[in-house]
């Protein structure tokens, strides 16, 4: 099915990846060819996209309304991986897995916010619980500034069933929790292979995916208002975890 | 000047804070007085604060059309400091000045999350450039969810004259910057008093203010999208800042 992304920097990089197949890319009349507006057409052509000028109200519908940055791109469906491609392309670069897991979340911004971290400190994969969780729709497209277009993600129906797959192959499941007994992120070890566990915005971890975890940490607070955007702790955790590997496949380290 | 404040967790901080003054709380006719609405509605009434049932296209109007969790509050201005009160925060606190200084920020959404992990991390103060920048308005207080209220927030027309101040009060400006040439955050002893500086989105600092710096960092980034928002390297920074600090002030470390 096809599907249409919007947004300056989805499109930019979804032709830049090449990945699904684009075969259209509609302007509005009155938007001007320069900057990153040129940039974007410029390799739509080198890419074989035709290019069409309509209404702007066609592409609000085609966005359904979001902000659309005065685009959309016809293409064809996210190309999922297995998880079993995550795990080889860990092998591949030669380095311990380092995997995303999220479980539930629901809002694409946060979701977006964490797949333009996870590529940023080079995540091998991401795996999201297939059905009630979010997709990669457009709006996390778009949210993830393009980013989920160089990213392997997976989908599974059963998250627990494949966080206990990815522990046979000694890889630790590490959820991000809060609460009093929760040990503090950097009093860890995280040099070795694991899989970050985010529960949902609200709810947190389903506590089976929680009893899954082979170690549960927290992010320290010690503020007057009590809790984190799921989105802003696991950044910080992604990060903690790539600095503990020494920003391992950074080219200015 | 009367300012309305809207969405659970801005209303119910302000309330708890109690450091503006509250006169009004207008809900819409249909909202049930359960859960968090009447964890609210208890405290405006233990604040006396006179709470109202209106029409929603009112509380529409107030909220300017923003998600407004169907309550507006009716309070006094947000309660700014001067830049000396965050150094005597520091100092009661028997803690090395830890200040977050934010150039020409403009999202209020990005100013909203930093201002939460502020508040997590445990910051003694915030200081905004005056005009251009963002202010401390409904929608920062919103997406905040009311962290601002317990936060020492200054407001200046010269940053740079203010980081110089600091400076000969030896705290050190450390900037987050990007490119090859800026060490990445880790290497440095962030276990100092320090100013961290973030620059405004798409842009950075500005060249003064980028100058003024004694020291600029960056968060290493590996990915194919090599552009990061500036809440999220702010909060990555000001963990690892807090990281260095060894949690202090953490109630559980």
């Amino acid at each position: 099915m096809a599907e249409f992304l919007y947004g300056h920097w989805a499109i930019m990089e979804t032709l830049r990846a090449a990945r699904r197949q684009s075969d259209q890319l509609l302007i509005t009349e009155t938007v001007e060819e320069k900057g990153i507006v040129a940039d974007i057409l410029n390799t739509a052509n080198e890419r074989g996209v035709k290019i069409q000028r309509v209404q702007r109200r066609i592409i609000d519908d085609l966005a359904q309304n979001a902000n659309h940055q005065n685009m959309v791109l016809r293409t064809t469906e996210y190309p999922y991986v297995e998880v079993g491609k995550i795990m080889e392309r860990a092998a591949e670069k030669g380095e311990k897995p380092f995997i995303l897991l999220l479980d539930l979340l629901k809002d694409p911004q946060n979701v977006g916010v964490l797949m333009r971290v996870a590529d940023a400190v080079g995540i091998h994969g991401v795996i999201l619980q297939d059905r009630r969780g979010v997709a990669v729709t457009p709006a996390v497209v778009n949210a993830a500034s393009g980013a989920v277009e160089h990213l392997q993600i997976a989908r599974v129906t059963n998250l627990v069933q494949t966080m206990r797959d990815l522990k046979e192959q000694d890889v630790w499941m590490v959820g991000l929790d809060i609460g009093p007994n929760v040990p503090p992120i950097d009093k860890t070890d995280l040099n070795m292979a694991i899989g970050i566990v985010l529960g949902s915005e609200g709810e947190g971890m389903r506590r089976l995916v929680r009893d899954t975890c082979d170690l549960l940490l927290a992010l320290p607070m010690r503020g007057a208002v009590a809790s984190l955007n799921v989105a802003t702790v696991g950044s910080v955790a992604l990060y903690s975890a790539w600095q503990a590997r020494g920003w391992q496949g950074w080219a200015h380290a």
